[in-house]
């Protein structure tokens, strides 16, 4: 579970400025107990641009952490794209709208051309929520197997399958929790000893659901045995869902999963236009999922998401009713995802992504300190272990060093199963300038925390 | 359920204009087949603006259906308050923000003082599902409550206590059905009676949800004993959960309920700040509701939506684990509700739903016409039953009259238990030119069909 001792304390409003205090005091007033902020000295944010951020005092911070502003905060050519079209009209998907029609057609062409329709939602967590009851709807089964640490989103529905929220104990009596790649454990086997504990007590499995990336449970990019965990599912009557929700939109920068440590130069499968864009995850390990799942970059900030699945699924669900989303797919959220795809794809991303990825892994691997254990990852998803002295997960190091580094106006999280995995995932327009003063204030923290 | 029928036949495209029936197959290819459109002949809208919408030819609509542009299509202040934000930062609650706090705190200020903490999400949909998670959590049990054509969103677990969407077949087991207000139907004696019977196998109940305006069940602004409905959920140990997502944001223009045809001139309790707006249609009852959930005209179009909240429920939610949203409360979703608002308040849309409805609806019932049955409703949201020349409902008579309104350039649609019931329910900006314009046409239609 991402601790919450990466959060700010609320009862420990002693050491904050007085502008601070009072608004964490009045946010606490007007939003409840339930909200948590980022750090120890919570930051007020005001403005954003590419990969930087500034606070009211106009401290400029660069952003490691946040995956949504994907092609860089404020993004003119996205901040156009929904202006114009709010001023124009919003609505919804019972009218016709082309611009609808032509992202949508769009969006499938990145993807095999197995994966024939898109359904438009609000949220990730709306999309998974979406993912399930399609799933369900197809398999006539209700049994769902997730990896040890994962998050889905927030509905009951796929709170019900996150671990990662509320922990195991949580989790719906159909859920069914799977080995997380790492520590040499094999998807594979996990994933047939849940299916087989799931047919045990009479639940038919209904989908196996991943992260691509496998972000919750600590950043592994090249998981063992997920292909034939794949074929498992499928054998045992259930769907495999993919959840982009993290991984997608050209994070991961292509390329193929196993391939070395880089990842490699291939791309991933072709989508249905022939492009070979490596958008997503899935794609590096040559798989064809039933589902996929998008979300937070897709709009660059906007509420949009995704599901993308195979015609079957979908007719198995719409026999059973219709679908609507009254904000899902409106006018103005596409017009967001439309710039953001283009943007992605006319400023190459992918292929930033796929070139600086490793070069930034490697001046991680090379911070010469005995805390920094494992570093994973792909493309511009990274996950740096912080360990003890004897190589254990560092959980407490792991919180000194994320509020380090916010002092020193870098800005990233911790994560993984022990939360002590540093998770960074910036902005996509994050260049070797950013990477180098990251790894730069990272040695210096360590070095000033050892 | 609000039946297909009033939808677009996708298998009839012959007497479509060309482009019309292309941009049909490229959405259902693209798109797949759990989509629908309203009408005989798919409306393609391109511009809005106040209460009127244009299709591509440039002909123009009047919109009596879309509720969700509440302070009117592409109103500027709302288009300029989102323009701004998205150019200056979108991120999320893990920083703090002063706009959101300072819209927490105004929005809670039109609430009674009970209604303490206000959650942020995207959708009603997840509004709901939010709801019942801390209904859950804050009483233990499991059962929920709905009226008999209740709709309160598509996620899984509201899917699940939404009959007009699947049919009762489709509920979840722990969900009873109370008849809904109408026919004399007392909601209290119903209530009563779900309970009884979770009780009976041992289901907690957790809450009781309603509509305030009961819009799927056929629109009924004076739902009789739901006051004492209330009582008996709390007496249970459930909680009583508003769903104000259709009614909420002033389109009842305040009133009492059971104060006479028109509502009487009483604007409701007060809220927190001594504001007497109007806004919830709970208040119209003198109810103080455990959970309000808000969406759909809160940010007139833009995806953001919320849960209003008494302290207890949220801090048993809060004790199981923490909360976060992705997208929910962005500052610029917090930017376009606060403009809404704004909008709401300097422009006294309640003032002028409350003086309108009661004009609009004596013109309906003046209509000369033996297919009219009761005219109900409050400010701006009415029901029109059709019926046949026996006072039957005329489910054939109503996709008829909306079809023939939508060749006139009204644009309505028809709802209730029998599909007979018209939905008036425009943007507020709506006017007596308009409403004259629409009884006009409302009449020329039943005397052709006649």
């Amino acid at each position: 579970m991402a601790g919450p001792s990466t959060y700010f304390d609320p009862a420990d409003t002693d050491e904050l400025a007085p502008r601070t205090a009072e608004l964490v005091r009045r946010r606490a007033a007007a939003m409840g107990p339930a909200y948590r902020l980022f750090y120890r000295e919570p930051l007020e944010l005001v403005r954003g641009e590419g990969a930087y951020v500034w606070d009211r005092a106009g401290v400029e911070y660069l952003d490691v952490y946040n995956n949504v502003p994907s092609v860089g905060h404020a993004h003119p050519r996205v901040v156009a794209a929904i202006a114009e079209q709010a001023a124009r009209l919003n609505t919804h998907t019972r009218y016709l709208d082309e611009a609808t029609i032509a992202y949508a057609e769009d969006l499938l062409g990145t993807f095999p051309g197995s994966l024939e329709h898109v359904m438009f939602t609000c949220s990730g967590s709306e999309a998974n929520d979406l993912a399930l009851r399609i799933a369900k709807a197809a398999t006539g089964g209700g049994g769902v197997i997730v990896t040890r640490n994962a998050y889905h989103g927030g509905t009951t529905e796929v709170a019900a399958i996150s671990p990662s929220l509320g922990g195991v104990d949580s989790l719906a009596p159909w859920t069914r929790v799977a080995h997380a790649p790492g520590g040499g454990a094999d998807l594979h086997a996990a994933v047939a000893s849940a299916i087989a504990d799931l047919e045990l007590v009479g639940i038919r499995p209904a989908a196996l659901i991943v992260d691509t990336i496998f972000a919750s449970d600590g950043v592994f990019p090249d998981a063992a045995g997920l292909s034939l965990a794949v074929a498992a599912i499928r054998a045992a009557g259930g769907l495999f869902i993919a959840d982009e929700v993290q991984a997608g939109f050209g994070r991961l920068g292509g390329g193929s999963a196993g391939a070395g440590p880089a990842g490699g130069d291939d791309a991933g499968a072709a989508g249905q236009n022939g492009a070979d864009l490596g958008l997503w995850g899935f794609a590096r390990y040559g798989l064809e999922p039933d589902i996929v799942t998008l979300g937070k970059p897709m709009g660059n900030g906007h509420p949009v998401a995704a599901v993308v699945a195979r015609r079957a699924p979908i007719e198995a669900f719409a026999a059973r009713g219709r679908y609507f989303n009254t904000f899902g797919g409106n006018p103005v959220s596409i017009a967001a995802a439309q710039a953001t795809l283009d943007v992605v794809r006319e400023e190459r991303f992918v292929e930033h992504a796929r070139a600086i990825g490793p070069r930034l892994r490697r001046a991680l691997e090379q911070i010469d300190s005995p805390r920094i254990g494992e570093v994973r990852g792909q493309g511009l998803f990274l996950g740096v272990d912080l360990v003890d002295d004897a190589g254990r997960p560092d959980e407490a190091l792991a919180i000194e060093v994320v509020n380090a580094l916010r002092q020193r106006r870098i800005l990233l999280a911790a994560s993984g199963p022990g939360n002590n995995t540093l998770k960074i995932r910036p902005p996509l327009v994050f260049n070797d300038t950013d990477a180098s003063r990251l790894v730069g204030e990272l040695d210096a923290v360590l070095k000033e925390l050892s």
